[in-house]
């Protein structure tokens, strides 16, 4: 095991792995280890390259929606979700997805009547629980919906901080927000109280699962929430949630923004 | 530059850069490098750990289809892009997704009637350009339709493996093959006859754009030959395409399979 030591090692001794050869001897020589400038190197260096590829390529799948419904990571990608998510590759596409989002955002063309719209999902799209899965493997562990209720019943779920940023410029641009998430009508107040306190404010409508929408897919019961919606007039610009069951289905926003998620899947 | 020197020695001395560090020294010493079993280590190796990750959230956005119309990959992402698609990233990727649809179509509730269908892209998908884009900076010059075209006209494009490899399969499960392509219908000649040399063969229809359909975004144009074929009775199962211009819009199929493409975008 090369793990935590290496990243005390690495913060200190950041490093790039490249040689000038200036001749062309085709014999092996001992590598130069050189300095870099860049302090992108963690733990995930000590990754070997085929965990990499091939935990990139399984990451990629799940963005891509390529997986069929998974239950938990692959085991030999234990250590690379871990680091995906620590290191700076989560924050990364976080932060891509955000200002894309938002870049879209400010050259739509708006109607001005109140009924330009924007849904976003609550957890990992909102709301992060991060600090859950560090204590249940990043998705290694099967999901356990009493302890996860728990967790939310607690309402110390941080902002995801790229999210509160697009957020926040959707409503400046005047757009509706409409929080939609799986999470049971049971849990509205302590979800109210959570997002309030993570800088989350003025939504439209906030939509929980009631009594009838419990055992419907995500994707179902989504679908028809977006239904409601558009008969009610609201034009849906985008759509940010970190689940394809989250963006497809009937009535799809103009834009679907697919929030980074490699820790577990809803159908 | 440390390019083409470094897959020499690296093809020669695969390494993994991991320390076994077993005392707790906080002071930064020289790292060890060890041999491993592994031989992925190539080209990419030599990029730095922030291009690396600022491109792989790039690819990442664009396989999950978060990035507005784009027309050439990013600059600081040229060898990347090259590494990814020569090395084994691409190989990978292409055999998982083959694999998935695989799996799902062995295990769909076939009727068995003649009207079981599945839709597959050409280009990028069952045949590969990658000979082409090889001299054309891997998707970082301009696309130059009229170079394309001559290229089209050799009908010389490989097949890719893994997607000959699910279309036999999907065949072999009685599943009608629907192949629909930008190409235009002056290509049919041309496209049936390098199809037949790279080992596609029966499928049941070939769909090219006739002269109403120049103009139309590939999304509109696919779309309405989709709404066709389900108007003509057809259960599409799956869709198989590089674009997600190839999967989404009206009478999508039951599953998209979005295959691997950082080299160019098409609305």
């Amino acid at each position: 095991m090369c793990f935590k030591k290496v990243i005390l090692l690495l913060s200190i001794l950041p490093f790039a792995l490249c040689q000038d050869i200036s001749d062309p001897s085709p014999f092996p020589r001992p590598l130069i280890i050189e300095y870099a400038e860049i302090n992108g190197a963690r733990l995930g260096d000590c990754l070997s390259v085929e965990v990499q590829l091939k935990c990139t390529s399984w990451r990629v799948a799940v963005e891509a929606n390529n997986l069929s419904p998974w239950a938990r990571i692959p085991e030999d990608c234990a250590d690379y979700v871990k680091e995906y998510m620590v290191g700076k590759g989560y924050e990364l596409d976080l932060q891509r997805v955000s200002n894309e989002s938002e870049n879209y955002a400010r050259s739509a063309s708006l109607s001005g009547d109140g009924k330009d719209a924007w849904i976003f999902d609550i957890d990992e799209t909102l709301l992060s629980n991060l600090p859950y899965y560090e204590e249940h493997g990043y998705g290694l562990e099967i999901f356990d919906s009493t302890k996860f209720d728990q967790w939310v019943e607690m309402g110390t779920a941080p902002a995801v901080e790229s999210s509160l940023k697009l957020y926040n410029a959707v409503l400046s641009l005047g757009i509706k927000a409409f929080l939609l998430t799986g999470r049971s009508e049971r849990h509205r107040n302590i979800t109210v109280h959570n997002l309030l306190k993570s800088g989350f404010q003025d939504w439209n409508k906030l939509i929980l699962r009631s009594t009838e929408d419990h055992g419907k897919t995500a994707t179902k019961y989504k679908s028809e929430k977006r239904d409601e919606l558009i008969k009610d007039g609201y034009r849906l610009l985008g759509n940010s949630g970190d689940q394809w069951s989250d963006l497809l289905g009937s009535s799809t926003a103009n834009r679907a923004f697919k929030v980074p998620n490699p820790m577990y899947y809803i159908p």
